[in-house]
């Protein structure tokens, strides 16, 4: 299955020249993402996962689906005060400005082993400010995965301490 | 298992005076996840669903799974802004003023059979607004489902049309 046909470009959103990747075919038909799903499963290659951690909100897609099917936990990392219990946070540079992300303290216990996951890589500022937070609870980060992967933006540089994995690369 | 006990209360969130029903230790356990899926998936007695609409942002962590498990598509409705293709609106009211909820004008197929999932059925404003934009697509509702109930707010009253069915009731 072609799964780069499930995914349609929104040419000028969010904003002017900016041509962004909508997934939201890919969710619309079961076989579609019943393939992704597979895809990123595999790539872990049996690996052993504790938790699986889902970034607001794309990323609680498959995330969900990626903890189900490793019998791991799911945990959100989600903007700020979206989360009702303690937290931490990590910040992360945007074009103007700085935003921050949260997770609950009690989310990840020391030496689980952590698979992060979001929708697209594209600069790496929020997959770095996700792994900061892991490890900062103490979690073993097994690997970082996507749906998609905008290489030209070279988020990899960003986190290449970490294995990651994309279904799709443009 | 004792679903409730993986419900946390939290005092004063979002604001002074209200108790907030936490989900995230219900996520972070793969068996407690499971079992609330099976009660949803139960709750609907085999009824064919072609589409399963989860609602920002909470709403999408079952959503997906229920979709998976039911080979239907998953249909996010979002808050405004937030979907990029073309969009209906429906607003509803808040405690002051009010808000709305978009979903794509390609998510849902006339004739559709669409569940509604969303994590808590509260005063039913929200509920109700995504019932009136799967209508509007030519969706038909067989259930709307949810994990809690907050039944002293009388959230039926406003979706008395549908079936409803939630998990734990408060």
């Amino acid at each position: 299955m072609a799964l780069e046909k499930y995914i349609r470009d929104i040419v000028d959103f969010p904003k002017k020249g900016i041509v962004f990747k909508d997934i939201t075919p890919l969710l619309a038909s079961s076989e579609a993402t019943s393939e992704c799903l597979q895809v990123l499963l595999e790539s872990l290659n049996k690996q052993k996962i504790d938790k699986v951690v889902g970034v607001e909100s794309r990323g609680f897609f498959f995330a969900t689906l990626l903890a189900q099917e490793l019998n791991a936990g799911f945990i959100p990392v989600r903007k700020p005060k979206k989360l009702p219990f303690n937290t931490i946070s990590a910040s992360y540079e945007l074009e103007y400005g700085s935003d921050s992300l949260e997770i609950h303290i009690d989310a990840i216990q020391k030496g689980d082993k952590v698979l992060i996951h979001d929708d697209v890589l594209a600069t790496g500022g929020t997959a770095k400010a996700v792994c900061e937070l892991v490890e900062k609870l103490g979690g073993e980060i097994v690997q970082l995965n996507f749906i998609m992967e905008l290489s030209f933006l070279n988020g990899r540089g960003k986190v290449k301490e970490y294995p990651v994995f994309a279904v799709i690369t443009y």
